[in-house]
């Protein structure tokens, strides 16, 4: 090789990374070794200390750095909702709406039938025992509306339906501002199905 | 924000890098927090590493972890023959062509007339010097073929004009592979002026 041996190993560790290939890993270590180095130094830490010091909010499985996540320990959001979904990364996509305002509770994963994943290992408990103590008005399950997501609803919706509790679930249709002609033909039998009144 | 400030940190500081925009920042970062512990202190480690050691190597200018580069080592490659780049990454793109044997020397820049940089900015004292020992028969220029490359390799031309050593540039002409059609004026115009005779 005409490149030193840390060099390849810097870049064949950095394209592990989802997203970035052999080239584009070989450019980030040209760019790093341009750096000063202090700043790979605080690169390196921010990523150290990120993984070390964030864990799982206790109540709702967000990323937290304290025992409560940033969410759960926002006062003004209303307790009283709380809106299910897969991956905090869903969180996250809900949250850059800006159009909720209850509380989460993140499966950490879904039942998925043919990869033998069950509800024994979603984060179920928490979120029953959160029911139970009976300030939720109505659960928002909000997961893919894919095959394994729309089995993990079901599962949801019979697990959490108590009486008092209005369970519901975010709606599927054609993406604002894209093209009916482009649609894929589930996402339009689904508008076509679930399609609203607008007769005034 | 309704996630950790440390991810955030994490977010920004990834998004600096080249190519790396603010989705992939933060889709590194949940990748990262899902990552072993002993992950993450590998990839942070290994970045600190390679800036750590990786130096210059004393006699070409290529990125070396001993006070010579791999190439530089290499006692089977062709001492004879220098090929001038300016970055280490052109010495990389001509390397892996595997079509040069011989020893490099890298710039670490081009004279920029509008960005007020010099000769004097280059590093040419130690390329002078390896003409002057006497055991260089030939001198590649492989500066880019654009208007800074071009000024760069004129003034390399006369400054290391010495009567038996053969100096040369590399050639521009239609990239092999593409289409007429598609070049562009200055490439075709380039690839007319300096046509080669085919005739048997």
């Amino acid at each position: 090789m005409f490149l030193p041996k840390l060099f390849t190993d810097a870049a064949l560790t950095l394209g592990t990374l989802p997203g970035i290939g052999p080239k584009a890993a070989e450019r980030l270590v040209f760019y790093i070794l341009d750096q000063p180095e202090e700043e790979v130094r605080k690169l390196a830490e921010v990523l150290v200390k990120a993984k070390d010091a964030i864990r799982f909010c206790r109540r709702c499985g967000n990323f937290a750095e304290a025992d409560l996540c940033e969410v759960c320990q926002d006062t003004s959001r209303d307790a009283g909702t709380v809106c299910v979904v897969e991956e905090i990364r869903d969180l996250a996509a809900i949250e850059k709406t800006g159009a909720f305002h209850g509380l989460y509770h993140v499966l950490h994963g879904h039942i998925d039938p043919i990869g033998r994943i069950g509800p024994a290992e979603l984060q179920l408990d928490h979120l029953v025992e959160r029911m139970v103590q009976g300030n939720v008005r109505e659960v928002i399950i909000a997961t893919n509306p894919n095959f394994n997501g729309d089995i993990t609803a079901m599962y949801l919706a019979k697990l959490l339906g108590t009486p008092g509790i209005r369970t519901t679930r975010i709606a599927t249709g054609i993406p604002k501002g894209s093209d009916l002609e482009f649609a894929d033909v589930f996402t339009l039998t689904q508008a076509l199905e679930k399609r609203t009144d607008v007769s005034g």
